[in-house]
């Protein structure tokens, strides 16, 4: 028997970079919070105490502020593409470089050029992988979008065991806080628009969708989005259920028509699937 | 020398409630996170375990379900109001009933009736306060706005000691996550409209401001909501100083002409003030 | 009308600094996030951006750093003495200077003279104030000290309204995530040793009380330790009542004789009270 | 070019649970947060809203407290063997089922039978899966485990590029929250007491290691675990470096011989592996 290194990645988290970019009196800002890696067969390291391999994930934040100033991305997904370009580039003996942007979502104070706040509490996520041998792998998606509708969503008809005792239901609240992320099958995409027209088919569907379950309005927007967007080809997505459960208040001589619930954090039902397009046949 | 009983206060914090307002096909929700409490001579309780003039927390509870059902509040402030007016009247023991409420941001999805997200991440605040003998005081406000302004702020002619090495600046950022509280003097007002007026005073005079210090600021931020809302007494503002670092790039070769940041938590900057209306002479 | 500052304060949070004291091979670590702030009269620079009397926080900053390396302080409260003694001397303009410090509860790993763990989740606390006339205020404290019995907890005899469901108890679990402060009345203290013997009485007697409310211990606690430790004129006690309910397994043909509970963290009751030494017929 | 479902799985998570055991006078407490889940071919459900193969999230949490009571399980890898032997049984379209426990770190206070609080900020973990044809994986761990080493570490020799500015040193800090995980190769075994051995290997090898890189210390104390405790297959460790950073103070005519450092959240180095047990030749 003996000991051996497995699969292992190291490199840098949460190297943050804010980038104001302006145009005469117009500003934009981009705020990033960076994180990258490097895999490959670093045993030497790891075993013997042999640095000579090790870029220092020093040097790598370095990197992102370096690139940040030198580079014209007009989106995370290209500023992402251009550092795991670099990393693959500068250490031959990494087998993959990988980078995930968090962007945060700051708007412009209505009326002012260079005067910002936050635009909703959700983040916009990219994940991008290059191997040494080329190939590319290009996912966005976004974090923390409360999402919560007040009709449309039932539950009911559902297996019932000796320990079940939650009641059927044809009106509900249905409240999520969904991630999402999707792969890119193309090159040279204009990746900001592309976003728009994704969360446009998710969010619209998660509204309009008659909901017998989490799982099958999961599964609806899912397809809604793979359907209107041909550059991608898989969407993943994780929706807790934030339950909000109805208050008896009949103790109170009252009664509760759908109408006082209390939200919850915890317990909370977990839902999630890859939806992905498909060859017939395959 | 004895050992006494000082200020106390008791009551229940994090109760949520969630309010479904459906007016046809329109919905409207209203989600709240409710902490209510109560003061005044309550010695036998803390020194010999007399509960007798103890209404449990778990009432406390169910009466912010009980009348959320029952009130028709227009805000949250009304609701508040009708909170602490049961609890003065329902325990005679009570000196004070206060009640503080956070305001989760909901907003209709574009184009849907009963669909909803998160308009931002900014939470309204409002905290009321109740006496025996009839003292009330509502103050209101919202935690957790994102400010952000990349021209008009310097920072120069401050104070020097042996421990200064800051560079003094005429173009830096600005940000902040900025945390307000306004007193209302007058009562039967309409909080929705006033909330509206006074974050908009707030708001637009951070963006405008020709910044020499994040106090100046803050204190013209304070006045301009005074001077444009008649209702309110004072203005408390906390505002941060959410340091956005620039990043020296010389030792890559590359100028930073500031167009990149370090955007940072801690160490920050801490600056509070409360300004107030006051009769001349005063 | 006026428009007028009131009270005001400015400072720098978060500021971490890590201490190593090495005695031979026995290494000593003192982990410390101060804030460090100002008040007085600083309407100049609020109404008019006149920075001349604002010493930067960043200057703040350097010497909190500065003067860990300078002083030999023995305690976290001498250490804060130290530096508002520094800021009431170089800030004319400064009414009174405060500084709160929270330290990491770092402790030795057995057998080893120079490698840290974590002893508990309990951080301690002290915060201190300086007047310019020379009001001194010690106040020492911790948060996040959990605590939970398993016996001698009830809850009964108490207030009983139409919108009350409590069931009486005489045998709960009774949980609490407690913070204390404590205020010190003399000069010249050892901190270390006054700390252990207040957090020894604290405990203890949570944990021997016969509770008849939160209350009842809350105030039992105080006491022991204005009892056991002259040093100390009051003490102030916040201890949320975190909850765990019995769960009702009737419905699955099983009894619960209190041996299984929910832990939940909203709503919570919150509870808190400051408990002082005074003189009698004062 | 068609739609599919990919990977999917859907559960309940949060569902804490404390169980007491009272033998006489003495009490012994457990708290575990658990997750449970199922993953098959749910298709029928997330196509076409069919829920007659579905079971409730609320029954899976139900299955929890009902079997915390019945259950007379010695360690959280038990209790969770029989949550997932349970699912399976009862989950006939399920492929297999999966628990994570994650266990509140109590201890009784000294002195006291039944009176706790937290040993530590260390959390220990279990994840366990059971598929349809009976092949059990179980894999234990902790999350939140801060180490800190102050001797005995050095980072030197590494690659540098144009972008590398980090000074090389033989004395540095060296501080973690670490995260681990090991496979469990046996049956039948004493959960508990491999624990305590398993952390005995990875926290003293942390702290006895002469540390070239976090890389080497990572493989020096997972090759230790593996070295010491046959029943484990393989162990996970995520160790990221939060950096204390040695400050610069001569710009105040102060020396700083390895004494004050800022320990920093962000940005930090990432480091993971996994380090297994191999038949040599494999």
């Amino acid at each position: 028997m003996a000991i051996v290194l497995g699969e292992n990645r190291y490199g840098k988290s949460r190297v943050r970079v804010m980038k104001v970019r302006r145009e005469g009196a117009r500003h934009e800002i981009f705020e990033w919070n960076v994180e990258v890696w490097l895999t490959g067969d670093f045993r030497s390291c790891f075993e013997d105490g042999d640095n000579s391999q090790i870029l220092p994930t020093d040097t790598m934040k370095n990197t992102v502020y370096s690139l940040a100033r030198a580079c014209s991305a007009a989106s995370m997904e290209e500023f992402g593409i251009e550092l795991v370009t670099h990393f693959i580039a500068t250490n031959p003996h990494a087998q993959s470089a990988g980078v995930r942007i968090v962007s945060t979502p700051w708007k412009h104070i209505d009326g002012f050029a260079d005067a910002f706040t936050h635009a909703s509490d959700k983040y916009d996520t990219t994940t991008i992988t290059l191997s040494r041998d080329g190939i590319r792998s290009v996912s966005s998606g976004f974090e923390k979008l409360w999402l919560l509708k007040t009709a449309k969503s039932a539950f009911a008809g559902y297996m019932k065991d000796r320990l079940t005792t939650l009641k059927e239901t044809h009106d509900r609240l249905f409240g999520t806080l969904a991630t999402a992320e999707w792969r890119y099958s193309g090159t040279d995409l204009d990746y900001n628009a592309l976003r728009q027209r994704i969360e446009w088919a998710l969010v619209t569907t998660f509204a309009a969708h008659d909901s017998l379950s989490v799982q099958q309005t999961l599964y609806a927007m899912a397809k809604a989005a793979l359907e209107q967007v041909n550059e991608i080809a898989d969407v993943h997505l994780v929706m807790p259920n934030k339950h909000c459960n109805l208050i008896d208040l009949s103790p109170f001589g009252q009664d509760n028509p759908n109408e006082i619930f209390v939200p919850t954090d915890e317990p909370h039902g977990s839902i999630e699937a890859r939806v992905s397009r498909s060859a017939i046949g395959s």
